[in-house]
């Protein structure tokens, strides 16, 4: 093929003039979660559902996907070690899959997911189930229409856990989540019959929002986000996402009673951010330019949320700095203290502000719930008692109403059914990546007590940034630590953390 | 023709849709001027040039042109009275008018502008003309482009004016404005050889950046501006755009040693927002939704920003919370004192910041430059020594750099040539209807002496506001004002108010 080069290129502008449009409609998602007046809320949804259409229109254009087959053909067999290779079999896959869901319903799921997290925003405060209930019911009710029409193997289930995990399935997440969930019960129950105890008592003080902002910021900026390439705002479930090849956006929210809510999570949407501001920008829109996977990514910001955030050599490093913008609160907090009280394990109500051992027990009540609503073995009229009663069994915790159970967070409304399950994955590669950057690199602790990230965020930068989706997310752990993916990794290095806090 | 409503129902529908492209492209300039990262610019103008072009192939597209032309003869001849036809002739203009536009020529607008708009905001604060020269050939270039493509029976300057005025010509507004500079100046002479005299000193102390905030916006609120529907964010011009039905966003900048710049910014671009707030949400995107032109536009905002903001009645109302927001700065002030100062005139170097008096003085200049730089007669390596020439000429001061002067206003980068003189002609038309209103309700001073500010808009609703595009701008304020267009009531309002401050 001659003009194979010619052919390409007009192959990619199709995708990035595609890529201009869709992350338009990112720009107008991120405006509708910080800054959007109250009523604008349903003409957003309109803009919203107009764009996904017109971006699904150019995803399934036929005579585009004719050329990229032909042209995919050719270069799978003249050229398949080639970087254009790989970004027509991406492209291919991706069009295969597109081309399965029908225009009227992709539309109808972003103007639906738009209400819906509108409608979320605004009854969660309220505690307002029965607001929020009807919008639940028809965004499961769209994604079980939406993964009929992807198709699956074995499970219904499967066919929306592609979209977010390439090569996972409801049964290799399950057979990894339950014996996980299982030695973590364990882990718990051995901390809450440890001889030490932490005091998350010293976090519940008064910590001025401007200086929250300001040290997180400034953490943020010292792990290597680029705010000339990006933001930190405000808005009531963090988030991060990449408005562009140079404009990645990054939210939290601030808890004047309570220290870590923001702090950890600037940390952990700053780690989302460095992968998104490590991968190829000139390939921007193409898959060498786009991330792996929902695992992959969360594999990133846990690791600097937590592998680095909450270990004690990034406070022997940023607790003299915390001090400065806290005086009154931290006045008499030593260094030790605090620390131990950030690692502080607690069985608790909501997710994102759980501690590191009980965390993907939270994910696991939501994967096995999702599977339900969705089969509809679990109607969601009964899904807050269900909940409940989940949260009973595998926490032992009561759960006193929605705001703090069921309606706690926004992935359901925002038809993200089949996501929650990559927050354990990205545990999991995390703890995977970190054993094999240090074998790489020797120990780093030393390195974040003196402020030093670079090394860490090159490693990273080499062995998953810069890949793009050129690996599937297996391949890519697999190559970056030399081992399949597995939960051994995060459970030595739990039990290790945990024991030297509980002194187990 | 008896599928009149249906036909009618899927041109609106286009219309609609059109609308929801152009209006996300307004959320992304918006999201450029107030929160994108500096390195995300050039992508944002790729964004934009996208979705420009997308706009106008759809507003020109030649089937929905024919389907246009064809309804609205018929509806012209047997329908003539009803709100349908307004909107079809309107439309029919405008599709007349935008099918002469090359696609290639929006496109590249839209992007050069955006670009140069950026160039503009970072060469600006580093005095750095050179940066942004080149652009600004760039965007003459093509304004003279869309001019010949628009084509006009006069001046080159009339293609251009048509889109901010329509029935403007060059001509025209010469006609007004030429007699119109020639009083002003007489009567800064007489101001400047006053009996009494002003201070504007005491503007000039520290004003906390957040009390600022919170009193603009609390005025804002009072004289109707709904937040429910809007915002208020910091630019580097102030400026109010509407983004959907239910949002409208105003910005300002605020200036810690000088009290007026935000204050007075935010009222006007408040009577801006009051505008859009209050045109018939129902018919957004059709043209009894839109305004009319950007003079009516403008003498809202000038009518609420000094009619009403810069009155001793005003201030007799507001001093008080104002020195509970600035009990420093005003501690040794008198309400008189104040509003004294905040109607100081004294010819200056920045037109947004200039007062009642010499304002016109400042869009003169521009009138006459852009026109000049227009027809090739200027140059823009000549720009800014004929621009220091024109301000010694006109207002008696120097110019000491550019970003005092050629550089101070945004409107030349982002191709609005043609648009200042709608700024005259506002301060024209707000004069006429500040005085028909008060002919109808009476002296309106003693309410917002009380804060009473309803019945004034209430007023504007219904004479300006709920009109949309009915009628063209010389016709409403003949509707609404019983007499043509004039400078006669500004000439008298101004007198009438300086005198009693200057005592003449």
């Amino acid at each position: 093929m001659r003009d194979f080069d010619q052919q390409y290129e007009q192959l990619c502008q199709h995708v990035r003039q595609t890529q201009r449009l869709a992350s338009a409609a990112e720009v107008l998602a991120w405006d509708e979660h910080t800054y959007m007046p109250p009523q604008a809320g349903p003409y957003r949804a309109e803009q919203l559902q107009l764009l996904a259409g017109l971006v699904h229109q150019r995803r399934t254009d036929p005579d585009w996907g004719a050329r990229l087959e032909d042209l995919a053909a050719w270069a799978e067999e003249h050229r398949p070690d080639a970087p254009e290779t790989v970004n027509l079999l991406r492209l291919r896959r991706d069009w295969r899959r597109q081309k399965r869901l029908p225009q009227s319903l992709v539309e109808e799921l972003a103007h639906t997911t738009s209400r819906a997290q509108q409608v979320w925003a605004e009854s969660r405060p309220k505690n307002d189930w029965n607001a929020f209930a009807p919008w639940l019911e028809k965004v499961l009710e769209l994604k079980r229409q939406q993964a009929e029409a992807l198709d699956y193997q074995q499970h219904i289930y499967d066919a929306l856990l592609e979209d977010y995990e390439p090569g996972a399935t409801t049964a290799s997440v399950q057979a990894v989540l339950q014996p996980l969930g299982e030695a973590l019960r364990k882990l718990v129950q051995r901390i809450q019959h440890a001889p030490l105890k932490t005091d998350p008592g010293l976090l519940r003080r008064h910590w001025p929002r401007s200086e929250q902002e300001k040290l997180g910021r400034w953490a943020a900026e010292q792990l290597g986000f680029s705010f000339r390439r990006g933001r930190l705002d405000v808005t009531a479930h963090p988030f991060c996402t990449r408005l562009g090849p140079h404009d990645v956006r990054i939210t939290t929210r601030y808890d004047e009673q309570f220290f870590p809510s923001a702090f950890f999570s600037i940390l952990h949407e700053a780690g989302h951010g460095l992968y998104e501001q490590g991968l190829p920008a000139e390939q921007y829109g193409l898959p060498l330019g786009d991330s792996v996977s929902l695992g992959v990514h969360e594999s990133q910001s846990r690791l600097w949320e937590n592998h680095v955030g909450r270990s004690l050599e990034f406070w022997q490093w940023c607790f003299p700095k915390a001090r400065e913008h806290f005086p009154q609160a931290l006045a008499d907090v030593e260094l030790e203290q605090f620390h131990r009280a950030v690692n502080h394990v607690e069985p608790s109500l909501i997710r994102v502000e759980s501690d590191e051992v009980t965390y993907n027990l939270h994910i696991l009540i939501r994967f096995e719930l999702e599977q339900e609503l969705l089969t509809g073995a679990l109607s969601v009229a009964d899904l807050p008692q269900a909940w409940n009663a989940r949260y009973e069994h595998y926490l032992g915790v009561q759960v006193p109403d929605v705001a703090q159970g069921v309606m706690q967070d926004v992935h359901w409304s925002a038809g993200l059914v089949g996501y929650f399950p990559t927050y354990s994955l990205g545990n999991l590669y995390a703890a995977q990546l970190m054993q094999a950057a240090e074998q790489d690199i020797g120990p780093l602790g030393p390195q974040w007590s003196r402020g030093q990230f670079t090394p860490l965020l090159q490693w990273m930068r080499e062995h998953v940034h810069q890949h793009g989706r050129r690996y599937d997310p297996a391949e890519l752990i697999r190559r970056a630590t030399g081992r399949e993916p597995e939960a051994q990794p995060l459970l030595e290095y739990l039990t290790a953390r945990f024991s030297a806090i509980y002194g187990l």
